[in-house]
């Protein structure tokens, strides 16, 4: 197993966590009193990891929220990710950026997911075909999560068109047990189509998966847990975004209580 | 005709060129003169454009090599658009970032492309399906370029395979074509699969292309221009990127007289 994934199996065995939190900083609902920083998405995501961090396996910021704040909020991401490794070196960040591009380009990217914003995983998409993953495939130690079953309503455009009888995104999660050298592939599968993420999993047993669609859109934690886990014993690393960083109360107090109560929520279970 | 495709008609018939310039700034074949620069990206970029604007319809940077450079190279990616601008405000930009992803953080895709970069148009990603473009097709004056048949070896393993009897490629184009309300989709076609890409136009007749794949790829110009064509007259947009800007002799002067001998080949096939 390689150390992504060690990383994750050790956060659920010994922290009892399967819990990813994403980090999407979105200007309307972040706290006001972080409004008058320079920095407020660094200074309210660091807040969120300090109260968060002893429950949570894995965290994953999406890149667009950091972007559309133009290079300052980039920066921003850059120190983020640094400060979660300070706080606890054993939390694999995925940087959540759905990459896909030909070779060469691929490159660019990587360099940039790994050594520019220095993430331990990232979400790539697989439209352009396998040789457009290989810059991200030959980061052996990385988690690399290939879109599959997307949690959104538009996944029946086209991830769910059948191919020979079976539906696209089974082809993808079967050729991407095929290329799976390295031990770092996984699949991102939502937690709303729990029948068709158990088609998933029958075609990629070894493949751990990233699940959005707990929390804000409503997956069933029991079939996630079921389905999510592989066969050789990696949980699946259930991400909720909004539904930890935006409680109804708007406080870190209550962040941390988010996260508390859906990792127990998860935990029941295992 | 939205005001994107309208330059581009104009470029075509007054300046007779559809030739797209990739803006692909790969560091270890930038010219040795722009090393010792700070912002090395731009300063031969700018120059390149200098050099070459009277013979393009477009300009397209690729994000990525922005991006690994860090948010210094994306700071140059910034000025180098509104560089563009002021030079010719009649040359779109294509920024060249293959987004795609869930309705809310689309939108920070688009606002960073639009707003932040201030490009004029995009290439997006369909993997996730059409809720996922919403917030770029919005932009109803912007050029909106949605993967669906690449150049790459890669496209054979989920792009071209059957969907009820024709390639997956043609699903996507006839959903863009369903889709296109505001004039402003058009699709990546790649001018290595001329037959194929003949399905395309059959099943999207009024879609504009943007084709990348002549130059350091091989794609034949007289096909090209021959299916980039849609019926209400939008030429296809003929991108070559490494065959422009890098040519044997590392000049500026080479580099336009590659573009000039790219849009005179492409006029003789109009």
């Amino acid at each position: 197993m390689n150390s992504f994934f060690r990383k994750i199996v050790d956060n659920f065995e010994k922290k009892g966590t399967c819990l990813c939190v994403g980090l999407d900083p979105e200007p309307s609902k972040i706290p006001h009193r972080y409004a008058g920083s320079e920095t407020p998405y660094f200074d309210f995501l660091a807040d969120v990891v300090e109260a968060t961090h002893e429950f949570v396996c894995a965290y994953k910021p999406n890149i667009a929220f950091f972007e559309s704040a133009g290079p300052n909020g980039l920066d921003q991401l850059i120190r983020l990710i640094r400060h979660i490794h300070d706080i606890d070196e054993d939390i694999p960040v995925i940087l959540d950026a759905k990459r896909g591009d030909i070779g060469n380009t691929a490159k660019h990217y990587a360099k940039a997911v790994f050594d520019i914003y220095s993430a331990d995983g990232a979400t790539v998409s697989p439209y352009m075909g396998g040789d457009t993953l290989t810059a991200f495939i030959e980061r052996e130690d990385a988690g690399i999560f290939v879109l599959c079953l997307t949690s959104n309503p538009g996944y029946a455009d086209f991830e769910n068109l059948a191919v020979d009888g079976e539906p696209l995104f089974v082809r993808v999660a079967r050729k991407m047990a095929e290329i799976d050298r390295h031990g770092n592939i996984g699949l991102v599968v939502g937690a709303t189509h729990p029948s068709e993420a158990e088609k998933v999993r029958e075609t990629a047993p070894e493949l751990p998966f990233l699940m959005p669609g707990i929390g804000a859109q409503g997956g069933d934690p029991s079939a996630i847990m079921k389905i999510g886990m592989t066969s050789k014993g990696i949980p699946p690393i259930v991400n909720s975004s909004r539904g930890i960083l935006y409680p109804e109360q708007s406080t870190i107090e209550a962040v941390r209580e988010s996260a508390i109560r859906t990792r127990d929520m998860l935990r029941r279970y295992t």
